[in-house]
């Protein structure tokens, strides 16, 4: 159901003090092998980077794409830390490396959390040898549970192809997940295939999916996804990879949407009719990032104004007398001016825990879409503090 | 103290039934003399016009820069209301010049409110000659009275130079102020000035002032700056005009900024260092702008790693090892990283109603500012329904 789901790997999470909760916040995936595969990564375009980012990217180029484990870490971002936070992130590649029994170059690290503090390397010199000691084809759940921050559940995927298959684990409630930075996720497949063809199929399936969605317009110094291919179910047609690459991505952004922080509804903002994809994707982010909006999707309130405004001023080529807006397959504004509909059943639609949001620019045939969330009073909550 | 300070200005405002309420909901600005003025205006850039917007642009194109009243309706934006919204917009100018026996291209537009829904024209029908009989050299309050939404105190200013001066009244609890989309200006002065003077004095001040103020990121459809001279006072220095009218747009933002729908702060976003002035406002927005940053500052938080990591994506000029932060003028992250500093006088800081925030990303001199609040429970409240 997760990472260790394709034929050839390994997995593992435990508890090692980084966390002060006690919660699990050490995990790591291997191939079952010991030996490197062919492997790829998306990182964050922030260029407030974070260590373990910068060191993963350098060890992908170094390798020539190729990786045998991933260790990850939760509760410490390990981001705004200087050169000291560079050396942290080497050494848990290394730790992870002496324990088992491969390159420290061939080891890729993640790490989410707070930003500005420096890592407790002394728990991390124990927990890394401990957790690289039970790892097993059963582990993928642990994994996944370990890599959790403000994530109410752990999120996996398995997608199952003929002859072969792709799995998955993330983390994130926001593309920054507010108090705990970052998104991660990890991603396998037993499919044989080299690092070109994964890092198209990769790049492919993360636009379709992560980059579409935005809980709150934010791009942690974290974002980190991997895909690594064990090779053990043997050549596979890239097309096919590519689909089931995006089906995992796709399954694990989803998750990442239903569990937004303080969220009541997921959101799909589809823009249609515009002069370009780009114009639809750039107004769909527009009115998905806009806090009006946001509210008025938590009190379910069908205000179309700020929507027509919203788009009117994200940049798309617009035209305020051809600008049409439906709720759940309502239209409650057509041509630029409200348009009768039926109240009581776009009340019952505004009420639903999933909403489909449809602009219609009505100028020419892009479209696009965003994936996002309502604003609540939960959210400013969990982002009131970092406590 | 607002729009009839300046010698050569009357006004007057009422309540005619546009707002359910029974609250002040139309105003009239004139001149005394019944003439046509200099004039000028800034209007919103949002694609999604409203009608009195597209009808005092072109009431000053075609009048050559000229008008003889400003009449401003509150409760209803006329945004989004197709034809009829303009000949709605046309036929207020139209009933104002009648009663002050002026021509209808003299007559400027405002209005503000809820966006898609038609003017209640008979009760403005009624309305306008009734306030039209009523301005007087002190009725610029009452105008100032009449033109709230959301705003929960009126908003007027009045800077005196050296033989003439510059009044003003505002509305707007943001850029878009939630509820009751837009933010509204009327400048007066009695000195004397050409259009061209006007317009360049009033798009220099509105650059320093409402377009650095950025409550919720969101552009309004109705948004308007006007200014008009009634030429009593006789020619002043252009550059003398140009300060006073700066100084009048930013009393007023900063009344906007302090009326912020929900807000417990005023929060001032300041980047220096950067590789351009255009560099610093795009970080100074980004972080402005930021629902993460925002209910930070609710909570008091001093939590900078959010800070960097919005600089890091806003597109500016970036080098993270260089960034640093203060609050207050506490640093609080020198190079990148966690500075040593007072956490107690850090918590007084963080406590205060005015907080300014300095990010300096050491890679130029280019400086920026953006005027903001915070995110708070009562800004979801207050926007989760239009009702």
């Amino acid at each position: 159901m997760s990472v260790t789901g394709p034929a050839g790997f390994v997995a593992g999470g435990v508890a090692c003090g980084v966390k002060a909760s006690g919660d699990p916040d050490l995990a790591v995936v291997a191939t079952a092998s010991g030996r490197a595969v062919s492997a790829a990564g998306v990182f964050t375009a922030n260029k407030a980077t974070a260590a373990p980012v910068l060191v993963s990217r350098a060890h992908l180029a170094s390798s020539g794409g190729r990786a045998a484990a991933v260790v990850l870490s939760s509760g410490n971002a390990n981001a705004a830390t200087g050169a000291a936070g560079l050396a942290d992130a080497e050494r848990m590649c290394e730790l992870a490396a002496g324990a088992l029994t491969c390159a420290a170059a061939e080891v890729l690290v993640c790490s989410t959390g707070l930003i500005g503090i420096p890592l407790p390397m002394d728990r991390l010199e124990e927990g890394i040898p401990a957790a690289a000691t039970r790892l097993g084809p059963q582990g993928g759940g642990a994994a996944a549970e370990a890599i959790r921050t403000t994530d109410t559940v752990r999120k996996e995927v398995l997608v199952g192809r003929d002859g072969f298959s792709v799995g998955g684990m993330a983390k994130g409630a926001a593309m920054l997940a507010p108090n705990m930075a970052t998104m991660l996720a990890v991603l396998t497949t037993d499919a044989d295939a080299t690092p070109a063809q994964l890092h198209e199929a990769l790049t492919a399936g993360v636009a379709s999916s992560f980059n579409v969605l935005s809980t709150d317009g934010c791009t942690s110094t974290n974002d980190t996804v991997l895909l690594l291919a064990s090779g053990v179910a043997g050549p596979v047609d890239p097309g096919e990879l590519g689909s089931a690459v995006a089906e995992a991505c796709a399954g694990l952004a989803r998750q990442m949407a239903g569990d937004a922080e303080g969220a009541t509804k997921v959101v799909t903002v589809r823009v249609v009719g515009a002069a370009s994809d780009d114009d639809a994707v750039a107004a769909a982010r527009r009115v998905a990032d806009s806090a009006l909006c946001k509210c008025s999707w938590y009190g379910q309130d069908p205000y179309w104004g700020r929507v027509v405004s919203e788009a009117g001023s994200s940049g798309a080529a617009f035209d305020q007398d051809r600008v049409s807006v439906s709720y759940g397959g309502i239209t409650v504004c057509r041509d630029g001016v409200a348009a009768m509909h039926d109240v009581g059943a776009l009340q019952q639609v505004m009420g639903e825990r999933e909403l489909e949001l449809v602009v219609d620019l009505g100028v020419g045939g892009g479209e696009g879409l965003i994936l996002t969330n309502d604003l609540t009073h939960a959210y400013v909550d969990e982002n009131m503090g970092t406590s």
